[in-house]
């Protein structure tokens, strides 16, 4: 009977980093958001591409303002009336202020905008200035907000909605993005049958090709899923092969039988180098996790053998095929996501195996004094354990525990 | 002139409550991952059917396993191997064991099950044991994950990829969910040209149409954007009330100046009961914000007017208008997910005026003793704040700012 060399979680991390960037492909900036930059992008033009004003109020020469006050306001000529949308016709010229409106534009002479509220026109001819206006005040320059040629963003930036907005503004209409990753999930298990059949006595439901699958697709991956994997060393060898080739993350879900690992491990190194690179890692759940690498080209496929267990399975997803999406996807920055969570209290004394990283699944609850987190018991066979929590927290490998009051972060699912 | 009167955003928070979930439709429940249920979902079968080993080894009575130890072993006959996919044809009997695997059935007359590591077989008509089973041990007995009838997850539910697994694991292969709600933006401006377009003097290119409609498409609602608006009363109103009877909530973007905005709190009252609730809210950046709502038949559609400057526009959707869209979607629970953020220490003073509820954005940087936060100065007209930004922190009405050192939690974008 075989042992496993089990290796520690941060051994783990280490044997998926290092994974390439996809290749880019050209998409219409419209439809980029959550994808990720696969060139830096500059803006081809100052933005604004003229003064603006960010105020409604009166397009002035400052010095005209100076010591304007309450007391004592300035008294000027109105030259005119800014359009939005087009270039004014006129010049302010000494001791003579615009009207304008946020976004128009800066008739020439002027250098301040005063705010409506510091104005009266007491008629169409004249405007009361109340309060003085410095020289650019409430007024955006050109290239105030983006120079010609300055970065909006560096490759690996993943978009958001004001990204998307800075490229319309700029007039950038299609980006380069990466490739989105195909995550090809071969279930395994003899005793899985589809969902939408009834289970013959010994037979259950498959749920991981699907929970993978959904988690695939959280993660702005394509998922892709196969047939059952026969219990058949040279099928397995030919499907992970094919598998290979087309996707560039395999998992093998279940085969969580002693027989089906040892199927899988001889498979993946079969492939080609490195092949597996780890069989076994301490934490709690997914202790049976296969690792390995195949090499194609120049870029490595990740193979990972996903436990059979439906809470060990997506625990193991999240953390060691979610940084190799992240790789392959491009994304460059320092992931504060991954340190965003929930700040809790600990309902009740959690013990826990040093040597051993524990993941335990937890349910909030909105108390008098903050948020509990409270610790839901049950086998990691138990998808029930999941649907009932909110998110878990994470034990470290050294830690014998921790108490019922204690603060803990909990990262939400 | 007209100045409006100003809530403050817990008044404004109450504007955009109340509001009714969409009607609901049926979808595979394998494409249902970040859908909303709009129903109660209880499971049709017992999950396990049958009682299932969690472990591989040797299913055992635990009786005949009491006492067992290393130096005074139990040995029991194999009774024979649990073949995967099928029921055993065979019994545990008194003095017997049968060999198991992970997710293998219990035959009849076991109660246990003793792991691998605890058991040696000197033959294959022979088993040691060298540690007690407990009745139940390793074992998933029938129900224990999910009983027939058993509520998996209650209407407003968020699905996550767990659900979609527990779903799979008891045969739901579809759901009634929340339709996805339509937003109708419709922009405001004179100035505004399309991004494929080469703007005039005077002209700029759009950028709160695209980053809002990928705002909502960042929330999982539909985006319809629209022609940019003419700045006439006649025209605003029959396109409102087009777009007020086809959409859930509608987006009147831009028309920040004095003007437009009196034509979008006339139109909008025009349209209905009980119309314009807000003119004006005390945050920074988006004080000149609208929000109106229009019942039509039982439900209210939600009216809002964005403010023009592109970072108010967007601090506006996120504060105001995801509101909206939660509501629905019929999402239920404690939004556990508004609290989540980075802890960060504020990098430098941040003054901010008492009365005004200030949302600052900061880019994020890991330093020696955590991350920390710096403070992006500049206009809200200037989207580059935003690309710049890693997130935004909320400085309260009542506060006068917050100093260098101190802890603050970041909202990631």
């Amino acid at each position: 009977m075989e042992f496993f060399k089990v290796v520690s979680p941060e051994e783990a991390s280490e044997a998926v980093r290092g994974f390439s960037p996809l290749p880019a492909e050209e998409i219409p900036s419209f439809d980029a958001v959550g994808r990720v930059l696969a060139e830096d992008v500059a803006s081809p033009v100052d933005l604004p591409e003229f003064p603006r004003s960010t105020m409604d109020g009166y397009a002035v020469r400052a010095a005209d303002t100076f010591g304007a006050s309450e007391s004592i306001p300035a008294y000027l000529d109105i030259a005119g009336y800014v359009p939005m949308g087009s270039a004014p016709d006129f010049k302010v010229g000494g001791g003579q202020a615009a009207r304008i409106n946020t976004g128009g534009m800066m008739p020439a002479g002027s250098d301040a905008v005063v705010m409506d509220e510091y104005t009266t026109a007491p008629d169409e001819r004249t405007v009361e200035i109340r309060r003085p206006g410095a020289v650019g005040e409430n007024v955006l320059c050109v290239g105030d907000d983006l120079k010609a040629g300055e970065r909006i963003l560096p490759e690996g930036s993943r978009l958001r909605s004001h990204d998307i907005g800075a490229f319309s503004g700029v007039g950038i209409t299609a980006v380069k993005v990466r490739r989105r990753p195909l995550v090809a999930i071969l279930p395994t298990g003899d005793e899985l049958v589809d969902p939408r059949e009834v289970p013959a006595p010994g037979q259950v439901r498959d749920i991981n090709r699907f929970s993978l699958a959904a988690a695939v697709v959280e993660l702005g991956g394509v998922p892709e899923t196969d047939d059952i994997l026969p219990d058949d060393l040279v099928a397995i060898k030919s499907r992970l092969g094919e598998a290979v080739e087309r996707a560039d993350v395999v998992l093998i879900s279940g085969g969580s039988s002693m027989g089906m690992r040892d199927y899988a491990v001889e498979a993946i190194d079969s492939l080609g180098e490195p092949g597996v690179l780890v069989h076994g890692i301490s934490i709690k759940p997914g202790k049976p996790t296969i690792i390995g690498r195949v090499r194609r080209g120049d870029v490595d496929k990740a193979v990972v053998g996903i436990p059979g267990h439906p809470v060990s399975a997506l625990m193991i997803f999240h953390a060691f095929v979610r940084p190799i999406l992240r790789q392959l996807s491009g994304e460059i920055g320092s992931d504060f996501g991954r340190e965003a969570g929930v700040s809790a209290t600990l309902g009740r004394n959690l013990p826990s195996a040093p040597g051993r990283e524990d993941l335990v699944r937890v349910r909030l609850e909105r108390g008098e004094e903050g948020i509990i987190a409270h610790p839901l018991m049950g086998n990691s066979a138990m998808i029930s354990t999941m649907t009932k929590a909110d998110g878990y927290i994470t034990i470290p490998l050294e830690n014998e525990g921790i108490r019922a009051g204690a603060e803990v972060r909990v990262t939400l699912y």
